[in-house]
């Protein structure tokens, strides 16, 4: 097949491809990526108090918004943005006009590979988004398009050409990405095996998508990737990825695109207070039960040929069917309308090219 | 989670497994697998010239079967059993007493995992089928009942417990288990990439599934592990151990049981010919652009509450949606439902831990 590990740095969509990144303290993390982000634009999403000045190391192309940029840029479609919580690196998601998209948070560090090398994990993912997926039939041997894999005997000839590419879900070494209850039972548990394999997850199968370590193509699956209401207002939080990771799982299923997860690692160096996490998430976890079914019954008529009209559909589904289960999800879903609503102010049909935004950013 | 990496080798289930060996050689690989194989008991089915004597390192406990101990044993109904075959083991987990099978094929030798140690292929195996599987929800992290890993944040706590493993499908380092064009177009490639995972295929993902390595429950899903009609006198082969898999995982996912893949790797010491392969292939390629979409869409009523039931419907299905294929598929499907009376007939209710044949092996 087709080698993406041929992919010459070159090639790396240095002018296609924005970094989000949301935060509330000064970006030091960002010395230990210069190698490998430094030719790219980041796009900083400031969470909390908007008066706090953030530092960004020298020689780094980046805009930053925070909460007045937001409220300034959205006018009352604003809603839609989680204040105080990670939620809101989706509004940078929005203002992107770039093709791809990596989210990275600013607890992550850059991991080594067994041989004790640097991973270049935004590399990885774009390797990860350029080759096919193969959500039809699942290969034995993993991604088939890596160096030295290809499909296994018995696999259709017909899916071999496989489909776009979508999400790429990286993960994490050091601290695993638990919920409260397991960091409270397990406080020393590391992750520590590196697991050398890139897979598509198959359709009809829902996965839990964190957005720590995430990359996708904006102009395929964008406006799917809202982060949901959390944080300040909001009885959760910690479910924004997640809820993400549902809705454009299902949509991409329609679609026929495909979601990869696996390599790349980041180095994950710290974990969240697990009490404060129990906190923000013990509704979800109770709510999830009822998500889950739901998310897998959902299905989306013919006529939803675009992420926006899937996206509608779901919100409607959304409020008919969760709605009862907490008045939240009235709420949410009208920001999700919202959110496609603002999606589309800023992003006119065919103008996902121009590089003017209707308001400029803080910087 | 309970933790199955601390299985101690005394628990290895050395009473309760057979390793099952198609054969027209002497079984000199053995002597490597020595130290892992010889607790256990083998039952070798002998592929071929009955005539022909096959010798067995010294030291090993086996029943060994041939083609004249088939027909006596199965008496008319021998007609399900393929000749010159490697399909033919299959009539060793029929005559099996034993909870699980493993079955291996002669021209596989011991890996090295990464640090170059010997792998335990048989002990990886029997973690894998006394863990459970989750098919309902994919865990980024991979197998979560392994030591170091669990299930991550927005793995709904429902299906923690995960449900029984029916079946562990063991990988190939060297060569890799290619169809015969992709043999033709990379006569060179070796797999060389050892990934550290296990994990469950998803309910409703089918899998090619290969019978080189490969680890079953025979108790809960043996007489769905029919290897079909392949070699002499039929238009296909090397589609044996596929078709086994595509009736397994629809059982599976029908009656709620796991499917794992991944570790144990084996050392797979030679490509078979090519030019032989695609001769025993081709009608196999161009078939199974049909088989999948029928396994796809094949759906088992809710009173198939036996793996024997679930069978027997599948065979009812091919005959009615592939005899217009070709012919093979109806004299497969009256293959199929003669499979299940021999194994009814060895296998009778309750008798499974019985150690009485009906009648008694060459050996």
């Amino acid at each position: 097949m087709a080698d993406p590990a041929t992919i010459s740095p070159a090639t790396l969509l240095k002018d296609e491809l924005d970094i989000v990144i949301p935060t509330i303290r000064n970006l030091d993390f960002l010395e230990m990526w210069r190698p490998f982000f430094q030719p790219y634009h980041l796009i900083i999403v400031q969470d909390g108090d908007p008066s706090k000045a953030i530092k960004v190391p020298e020689g780094f192309d980046y805009e930053l918004y925070n909460r007045n940029d937001i409220n300034r840029i959205l006018g009352p479609k604003a809603s839609c943005i989680s204040f105080k919580d990670s939620a809101c690196r989706c509004f940078g998601y929005m203002v992107s006009k770039k093709k791809y998209i990596y989210t990275i948070d600013d607890d992550c560090f850059v991991a080594k590979d067994p041989s004790g090398k640097d991973i270049n994990a935004l590399e990885q993912h774009i390797k990860n988004l350029l080759s096919p997926s193969t959500p039809f039939f699942f290969n034995t041997l993993y991604d088939p398009y890596r160096a030295g894999a290809d499909f296994v005997r018995g696999y259709p000839f017909s899916l071999r050409e496989g489909v776009p590419t979508a999400v790429s879900h990286g993960l994490w070494l050091n601290i695993p990405d638990y919920d409260a209850p397991t960091q409270l039972v397990k406080p020393l548990e590391r992750n520590t095996r590196y697991v050398d394999a890139v897979m598509t997850i198959p359709k009809g199968t829902l996965f839990p998508m964190c957005g720590m370590n995430l990359a996708f193509d904006r102009e395929l699956i964008g406006p799917a990737m809202y982060f949901g209401l959390m944080g300040d207002g909001q009885p959760i939080g910690r479910y924004d990825d997640m809820w993400a990771g549902w809705c454009t799982k299902v949509i991409c299923d329609h679609l026929g695109w495909g979601v990869k997860t696996g390599l790349p690692y980041i180095w994950h160096s710290k974990g969240s207070n697990p009490f404060v996490n129990l906190r923000k998430e013990y509704k979800g976890i109770y709510w999830q039960e009822e998500l889950i079914p739901f998310f897998q019954s959902v299905t989306l008529p013919k006529d939803c040929t675009s992420v926006q009209k899937c996206y509608i559909e779901i919100a409607n589904q959304v409020k008919a069917k969760l709605g009862k289960v907490d008045d939240y999800f009235n709420k949410l879903a009208d920001a999700m309308v919202t959110w496609i609503e603002a999606w589309d102010e800023l992003n006119p049909s065919g103008a996902s090219k121009s590089s003017d935004l209707p308001n400029g950013p803080s910087k």
